[in-house]
């Protein structure tokens, strides 16, 4: 597909070590961290400025070479696989932050930056850049962007998408469009900021991201409440929240995910429980007292076996690198390990949690389910090999009855991981045939050649 | 453009008595807010249902028929005035509070309930709906979601668009399309209530808005700074911000507007003041306490004359609403009152009112400038005659003018009074061609008849 003409002018615009045809190179941005088939680009290019980024983008264009742009490659529902015979754009050398604005809370950056970069170089000054996915540790801005990706914090600050102020994108075409505005209140034209993020690479190649700060909170305190039982844990979730209390992060462990995160961490988890929140305020020093106060109070009233509150920042940090360690702890007890992120009205996880159980037995699977319990969003976790094909179709079967309960219950296919290729043959099921027809035409609109990441979440 | 057949299909629809021929009816729904020309509708509807709202839309796509959805016209660019010969549809039928869920925090809604009615109904739930333009009392949430309505707490709280999770709305061709999700956290599909927010009703008919809650903030306090100057007064703004304080409100009047509001609402406005700041936080009692000595801190140092802590929340109420005022206050001095919303980032606050000093000096027109200083919003407010040819020309010239200051401080043409067809020849200035072609294209895919608002945001 890429012919060789076509790879002469890729290395003219971006200087020939920019431009990998190696099958070896090719072979490692086939895949991401989804459990789907690798697929081999025909090339990848490594843009070193935005104007060489509008650049390939518009030769991709003329040429009908789908193109898929690449951050870190942690995606968890394939949106970072290539089409075959396709381009993929690695974003690792976009990776200035422009500006970090004290004066009006904002930040610029570039769509290579990542995450934990840009929350380090904001807390320096005081700042706070909220959202922060599992894989904050590597993976990028840009990335987030096109995922619209959550976290852990989500629950009392929201997702990317609350922080993204305004964007400059390269349309199919490689023309520029702005949209947004360094300024907190904007109404100026259609509101494609908002559309572009999560829309995985499909819509637009993003170029400038201007991300809201907001003030560091000057306390925080941590705790680990241990439960007996799954449902006592899960029913405190929803009394925390009925108390108009609103915790930075709330999270939810099962045994199974306790036992195999403390193999793997030694962090001192009880492994004997049925299951555990970890629990975190945040603010000024009066309410975090107030709010941990009365939040150990609810664990207790609701059946908390012990309650534990973290000492110093170590400890607390011993205990979020430990849940951090979920999914690859997880990850290593089998050879594949599939992660999903079923979502539910908050007050629905104990009967969430309840049917993820029913599940495990009737599909015979080991699920570990863990996540952030305070905004519905669990990532039931199947722990399963591939090259069974027996068990396989067992956990195909298993998912498609996770997504079923799921909506059933008034949720979301994905609460933060994206619907990428493996997600959506269910869109129509959650939506109905009109926002699927709504949001393809958008797509043929403003990518007639259908180069932008093809197949992603409205499917071909 | 209606036929007699068409108007008897509406009526089938309908019912008899929800179908307005008179001219008189017509008349009514020909203007809105803003000082622009009125268009007459050849006909006004009143659906009852979400389902007669569907059907309705249907029958102006296959008949080619321009249709304008109005809630309580208040809008400030002309969004709601109708095509000529077209339809103008009523929400004011559709006005059901359909849930407010406590346990999850959100609430359902018709677009037709009036905003400062959700808000009554979730605080005496102990909940919070943010978002509050000042015509709350009246204008509607479906017009608010419109036109992504801001008001006085921007600043701390965002604007509509960070409350909307989830919208059903009908394509152009009346198919329903439901985006979004009872969730906290979904990334299920694109975000196209994030894309229909703020657009006008240019891309589809809403019939339902899932709005988030947040806990109610147990405590406030209000203060009013008055200074001799307004540079003064408009740099404490920025000092308040740069001390990593976000009040809930921060708003900035000026002589003009203070004497006009006082000669208005007898509220005891300092008259002689160069400006007032009006500040609020909000919050848990000692973060209140804290953060009103640190602003009262912060405004003697920046040179205030005079400092007044609202004693109760009578006199709270008393200084707001003298506030909520300033608009028909202006209104009443001359007949016809241009309100602009140019908005910059608000370290740029001084630069702004500094140049609209010498806008109103070198156009020779009052203009009273008040509005949400906090977060970068001021409304300068030209009073003028709009039969006297000559002076019009000269607003017409500083409108622009002050249009051209915003841009070149990094802003926005539009804060919170939408683009509609009042600034839509502006917006190619403000972003640049690819984006124009970028939105007509999205606009042309899914509204190919043109027949939802034609005109507003990107023009014919």
């Amino acid at each position: 597909m890429v012919s060789r003409a076509l790879v002469k002018e890729f290395q003219r615009i971006l200087g020939k070590e920019q431009v990998f045809l190696e099958e070896i190179d090719r072979a490692t941005y086939a895949y991401d961290a989804a459990v789907l088939e690798p697929v081999l680009p025909a090339v990848v290019l490594r843009p070193r400025s935005a104007e060489e980024l509008g650049r390939v983008t518009a030769l991709c264009h003329e040429n009908g070479l789908p193109l898929t742009v690449r951050g870190a490659g942690t995606n968890l529902s394939g949106g970072s696989i290539p089409s075959s015979g396709g381009v993929v754009v690695l974003t690792t050398a976009l990776n200035k932050i422009l500006e970090i604005n004290e004066a009006d809370l904002f930040a610029v950056v570039q769509p290579g930056v990542v995450t934990a970069r840009l929350m380090a170089a904001v807390e320096a000054k005081g700042l706070f850049y909220p959202p922060d996915p599992g894989s904050m540790a590597v993976c990028t801005l840009g990335g987030n962007v096109a995922e619209n990706a959550g976290g852990l914090r989500g629950l009392k600050y929201g997702v990317t998408r609350d922080y993204v102020m305004g964007l400059t994108f390269f349309a199919a075409s490689g023309e520029t469009v702005k949209t947004g505005s360094r300024t907190v209140k904007c109404v100026s034209g259609y509101n494609l900021a908002a559309l572009l993020v999560g829309s995985e690479g499909t819509l637009g190649v993003v170029s400038e991201i201007i991300l809201k700060l907001i003030p560091l909170p000057p306390a925080r305190r941590a705790m680990m409440a241990t439960f007996d039982g799954v449902g006592k844990a899960s029913e405190t979730v929803a009394a925390i929240i009925a108390q108009r209390i609103v915790p930075a992060t709330l999270e939810f462990l099962d045994n199974f995910t306790i036992r195999t995160v403390e193999d793997y961490s030694k962090a001192g988890l009880p492994v004997d429980a049925a299951a555990l929140l970890l629990i975190e305020v945040d603010g000024h020093p009066a309410v975090v007292a107030e709010e941990a106060e009365k939040v150990e109070a609810i664990c207790r009233q609701m059946g908390a076996a012990r309650i534990h509150v973290a000492r110093d920042a170590a400890e607390r940090d011993r205990v979020w690198s430990a849940r951090r360690s979920a999914l690859p702890a997880l990850a290593k007890l089998k050879p594949t390990c599939v992660l999903e992120d079923a979502t539910v009205p908050r007050s629905k996880i104990p009967a969430m949690i309840q049917a993820l159980e029913d599940i495990s037995r009737k599909f015979a699977l080991p699920i570990g389910t863990f996540g952030h319990a305070g905004d519905g969003n669990l990532h039931p976790t199947i722990l399963t090999d591939r090259r069974d094909k027996k068990e396989w179709s067992r956990v195909e079967a298993a998912v498609d009855a996770i997504f079923e309960k799921a909506l059933e219950l008034g949720g979301t296919l994905s609460g933060e991981h994206g619907i990428g290729t493996a997600k959506s043959r269910f869109l129509e099921k959650e939506f109905g045939r009109g926002t699927i027809l709504f949001s393809k035409k958008i797509k043929a609109a403003v990518d007639p050649h259908n180069i932008l990441n093809p197949g992603k979440i409205i499917g071909e």
